[in-house]
């Protein structure tokens, strides 16, 4: 069995619970017999590029526990996209010297799809380059667009989070609208795909509950129909809600948000799919909105976390280790759904080059005849992945989170540029 | 002692625990001897206007207990603004009618500036149209911007909100920036009064911490002053983080968000100060930013609400009946602060007429000499506001909020047109 260190990294936009996948694969870690030490790459890559690794040993075990519970990227997290292999290899044979250097033979790196692509390479290069190593994928996205794994830890968070404030809005403007505001619209993330968006309907009790349409990216808005159905709504109950995702298009296929908003000097204007929305029904139906843009909270919002999603990222994390100890290369831990209901899951593994750089979208079965809604058959899917809560502490009235020392250890290298 | 029926009704933007003060309104009425039965008014003063009347005693004792967790208005509530007194004393007279038509001996407004305003005109009318009649105030708004009051009940659970939003999301870029946003722009509420913009700041824990630039209301935005502050704070940082209200101005006296911004067919578009936070930096420093507008969500988000706020409101909301016992008419319920540390506070009373249509804004010795910040003493005042916590119960992965019935009593007049 290959002995030595590991280094764990954490790559793409956060999650709420990625810290506890690093949590399950650094406590794994520290009791693996096989790995001496397990060090951290500060900031994604990058830290593995420049040399800057974390040492783990030297955080407390409290930090270590903490990590259960605090959001964001707790080892800092990156953008950064690896060039192509064939036209460039400088990067990926770096980031092979520095581990060499340092004896890492366990390369754990957690992201999306992007990021399996990175860890399928680096265990070929490696393998190219006589250097024996184990590269492992953990998988990570609040986007839910993993193919293979059922889902991906992250998603049930940012669903629960958005499906809590689509819940709490509407109760706000159901209060509200006889003389207020008719029409509430959220925007969710998502660019690509639609689950996030979808999710809000997890927000529902009874039918006629918010959220009224959800316009999702895989369907383009027809928008006579779009229109038609909020006033349908309005007369019904009074006021309608809107779940929109970022990533929603127009029938040309443009996105809503690319729709050319320009400010006081002309400029193109940043601003999202909500604007947009609001604007089409201020100006088509003459009624009041308001709208929210919950952004990076809506990824980062851990004191509303899904604990099965938590329970997940934390088995993924464990899984990992299993997997090298194994000895399994080029691997992806994977969650596999045993049944909806009652609820029970496995972790499983499959080839991370099955991941890269493919995005997995609402199913057409997933997705209402009229485009604007979702069915029974994703309340089936989603409702397990939203489950239960696991508060964080609190002190002073906000929540107590953790954050690493990050301790770099010496480098040995010299410097690289790409 | 006036003996009869009661009313209680909601008025103005809702807030996270405004039920908590029906809760203490609804439950203290069912014990006291001198009020028979207790109305509710629907959708707050039209619900008086137009004899919607609802049946409280329908209600089960669990849904009178949901109101302690449950957000928004469980009555409904109004942004109707009843019209000049001298000029049109229909709509008051109107009001004093049904009260007597159902022998309405109290009534009871929760509201903010105008609700007050309602209140106090309200016991002024009943006096000249010889029914005896008292009328109290109970305190709600987000905004904190009422007079005499200590604080208003909503206040506490909003910065709590909006200081655990606008943590996560700094934690967020904290993660990110080295290849990704570097500036995160959060928009709070509070169109005139800072004290919501000014309530992110209990999200530090240590100095530097986010936020690092606060846009209050009070402080027009110097252009220059503000954007070298981020190119510093990114310099030192990686990264920055602005909470902004809705009403930040620019130096001409204007509102940001008035800023004339205009959609693709050349219509002024609907947006917030955020976005025009946004794009002032990506014009002139060239930074990737990203932006949230937590709109509705941060006056609805009870699943974090504050517990000493909503032990502040359920008082507020009893002790009108203390006040109603004591045949006190045309009064306010104010909480009053006795120590910050150990904090110590009462409720008492003020003349309504003391509270209409005035608005507290943040004392100049709460607000830093660059007008970028607040002072510790906004600190010690805020802290004991966002303390303690009272989660709703979940169910299925949400909150399980109440909902009234709402069975309207019969009419007994012809129906008004105003």
């Amino acid at each position: 069995m290959l002995q030595g260190n590991a280094v764990y990294a954490q790559s793409g936009g956060v999650t709420s619970v990625i810290n506890g996948s690093a949590y399950g694969v650094i406590t794994e870690a520290m009791k693996a017999e096989f790995i001496e030490k397990i060090y951290g790459g500060f900031q994604g890559i990058n830290g593995i590029l420049d040399e800057s690794l974390i040492d783990l040993q030297e955080e407390s075990p409290n930090m270590i526990e903490a990590l259960r519970y605090t959001p964001g990227a707790a080892l800092g997290s990156c953008r950064r996209k690896l060039p192509d292999l064939e036209k460039n290899r400088d990067e990926f044979e770096r980031i092979v010297q520095v581990l060499a250097a340092h004896n890492i033979r366990y390369f754990f790196y957690n992201g999306g799809n992007d990021s399996m692509d990175t860890a399928y390479k680096v265990s070929q290069i490696a393998g190219q380059m006589g250097y024996d190593l184990i590269s492992i994928g953990i998988p990570k996205t609040i986007d839910n667009d993993l193919p293979v794994t059922d889902n991906s830890p992250g998603f049930g968070s940012t669903a629960k989070y958005n499906a809590i404030s689509l819940l709490e809005g509407g109760i706000d403007v159901a209060s509200m609208y006889r003389d207020s505001t008719k029409v509430f619209v959220m925007e969710t993330m998502g660019r690509h795909a639609g689950w996030i968006a979808a999710s809000t309907a997890m927000a529902r009790r009874m039918a006629g509950d918010p959220p009224h349409i959800i316009l999702l990216p895989e369907r383009p808005v027809i928008l006579d129909k779009f229109l038609a159905k909020i006033e349908k709504t309005v007369a019904q109950n009074g006021y309608c809600v809107v779940a929109v995702s970022e990533g929603a298009k127009k029938e040309d296929g443009l996105f809503l948000a690319d729709s050319g908003n320009t400010d006081q000097f002309g400029h193109v204007q940043l601003g999202g799919a909500v604007t947009v929305v609001q604007s089409l029904i201020k100006e088509n139906l003459g009624m009041k909105t308001h709208g929210a843009l919950l952004d990076y909270c809506q990824r980062s919002g851990r004191h509303v976390a899904s604990r099965v999603d938590l329970e997940q990222a934390i088995a993924c994390g464990q899984h990992a280790l299993v997997l090298a100890k194994e000895q399994l290369n080029g691997k992806m831990v994977t969650i596999v759904r045993e049944s909806s209901d009652p609820y029970q899951w496995s972790v499983d593994h499959t080839d991370a080059s099955n991941i890269a750089n493919q995005e997995k979208l609402l199913p057409d079965s997933y997705i209402s005849a009229d485009g604007f809604d979702i069915t029974e058959e994703f309340i089936t899917y989603c409702q397990p992945l939203i489950e239960g809560e696991d508060f964080p502490p609190y002190s002073a009235g906000i929540p107590q989170y953790g954050q690493l020392k990050k301790q770099l250890i010496p480098k040995k290298l010299p410097a690289f540029s790409p």
